[in-house]
């Protein structure tokens, strides 16, 4: 693969526009071979622009861009997901949107770089096996998996004692049981230290995040949920952990900027001078650790106990999060009515096993159905 | 190899008993075949009675120790490191006895699990090439560089920005200048972390030993000197780093406990349950970070000076040192002496190309005479 071709599905969100600044700043070392969009038709026609690439696809596709046409989704994103001048498909999109096209690519034996933590979440029992079968690497971009991706090269596998995931505990780690419930929505958007899309946002301040997070970490690296535990680290420096059965602890550190898992999802095995500035020891003296509090943040409890039961209940958990959320951004429930939808939609599930994505689908809108039934 | 064979080179000091606390510990895992000790005869006897090895050697051999023949060193640490039962030699001696017997040890193929720091220091130029030419694996035991070895294998040492050494910076972090004058012996011998024999004690209030393991370091990961750094870290929970071109940082954790390196060296590249506990978060929470004073602890430059000029330079670095330490150890210098009886013998010797092991012992002796003109 001299100079891989790069697709990017959700090129208009956070991780999308990080990745093109990543692959900009690389220069000559990648090019971009297709972008997939949502709605954001201004900025994709910048985007379009200034990368030139092969495929443009648009939810709201109009044509023509910056002098391409415009594939529609769904069919576009398998198109740009498995173009033969593709080598690395950088998954960005959120929601469901990109499953389909996440399949394709692992057909078509593209390497797959993974932002969207639904594909892992709710079709991980039929992802990652695929994955296996084409022999097609996963690669994590979020900072958690990506710290425990590269920590795990420390030893074998069979010798793990637990995943430690960092959680930033998000703003609300100090605020009352009381407070919880008249949390804004502008409160619930300011993260201490990360830039994110507002649906994550929410979930970094519900922890529901961090409960996926766990979810997708029993699929991608193979560990039992007993074995994957989470600690609040607020500042947000060691992005995780893996401790070993001899007691040694291996910890990836930097600063807190997404573009150091991106570039490294996309240069692996490989590490390159990025935009990313190295970790100065001042900041590392500021480091903390605590214990989790279950009952201030339940998403985390309701989202292990989701993995754990397995089947469809992580689509349910990740649907109604989705539903919940965004009544929540629109003043229609409260901050702490997020995790009671969820609860509730789990507890009304029938699980199902899942044998294709279509049982995904069909469950997914199930439940997204019945927690709009709870909001009203 | 099912369960290797072990030889201690220097069973009766603290890196040997612990060894032998490990293998102990790890039951049917390892067996003893050679013990060397130098004049401890008592304890000496306790391991041979209760490890039952094949080879016992003693500087102050006196014929038999539990039923066994004791071999005289030097000769019969190269008995021991050599022995067809072997397959791991440890080489826990401190100052040059055991040199050639690693180097035998290299030449029969055993694999090296070094915690002498001379051997490294002084023979790296002769000993990691010899080390290469056998295909033989030299497994450092040292925290700090074992800490370095796990945290190297996530990815290609082409990518490395900078080795950090982590140190503790001893008792006297926080001592002023003009009281480093007066500093004890009893003061110099409490390090607030280990628990150490009195020579590496000494070193490590100096910092002499951080200095040390800057020229092993550059031995042992063939990294130039510009690419290593010290960092203290008061608490010794991170016993080193590697930061990548890229801007990530890999650590690795663990309670201060010898063990745990030693058992690493030994089961490589597996890990096993062992004796070292895990780490606790609230222990982590107390971590700081902060820039070495080298005008406090000179040692460390002068080190790094004499591993950048090379040749014979460590050399006398490290026999200067050894006359220094003993001598404050015995009240006859001050402890601001030690640095400064090293820089005098550094700045009188006329360096020589090492070609062979007899080079290395011709400017220790001449070093070391050097040095107690010095101190008369």
């Amino acid at each position: 693969m001299s100079r891989p071709g790069v697709a990017i599905l959700g090129s208009t969100g956070s991780i999308g526009t990080q990745t093109l600044e990543v692959i900009a700043h690389l220069g000559e070392r990648f090019h971009v071979v297709a972008l997939a969009a949502g709605s954001n038709l201004q900025l994709l026609t910048q985007q379009v622009v200034k990368f030139d690439p092969k495929i443009v696809v648009a939810r709201a596709a109009d044509g023509v861009i910056g002098g391409k046409a415009v594939l529609p989704t769904p069919e576009g994103l398998i198109r740009a997901a498995t173009h033969p001048d593709v080598d690395i498909v950088v998954v960005a999109t959120s929601g469901h949107d990109s499953i389909r096209a996440t399949w394709a690519a692992i057909e078509a034996g593209k390497i797959v770089a993974i932002a969207n933590k639904e594909t892992i979440v709710c079709a991980g029992d039929l992802i990652v096996p695929l994955a296996a079968k084409h022999n097609v690497e996963l690669r994590p971009i979020d900072s958690e998996h990506s710290a425990i991706w590269q920590c795990l090269m420390t030893a074998n596998r069979t010798d793990l004692a637990r995943l430690i995931l960092t959680a930033s505990g998000g703003p609300f780690l100090r605020t009352s049981r009381a407070d919880m419930a008249n949390v804004s929505v502008a409160n619930a958007l300011a993260h201490p230290n990360w830039s994110m899309g507002a649906k994550i946002t929410i979930d970094s301040a519900t922890m529901m995040n961090k409960g996926l997070e766990i979810i997708e970490a029993h699929h991608l690296f193979d560990v039992p949920y007993e074995q994957i535990e989470v600690v609040v680290h607020r500042e947000q420096i060691i992005h995780s952990m893996v401790e070993w059965v001899d007691g040694a602890t291996i910890a990836q550190l930097s600063f807190p900027d997404m573009r150091l898992p991106i570039q490294y999802a996309l240069t692996y095995p490989d590490r390159v001078p990025g935009p990313c500035a190295s970790l100065d020891f001042q900041r590392m003296s500021q480091m903390s650790f605590e214990e989790l509090d279950l009952d201030q943040f339940p998403a985390v409890g309701l989202a292990r106990r989701a993995g754990i039961d397995g089947k469809t209940y992580p689509t349910v958990l990740s649907a109604a999060d989705e539903v919940a959320v965004e009544a929540f951004l629109n003043g229609r429930i409260r901050f702490v009515d997020i995790p009671a939808v969820v609860e509730s939609a789990l507890a009304a599930h029938a699980p199902v096993e899942i044998t294709d994505l279509d049982v995904i689908a069909d469950v997914d809108a199930w439940a997204r159905a019945f927690a709009r039934t709870l909001i009203a």
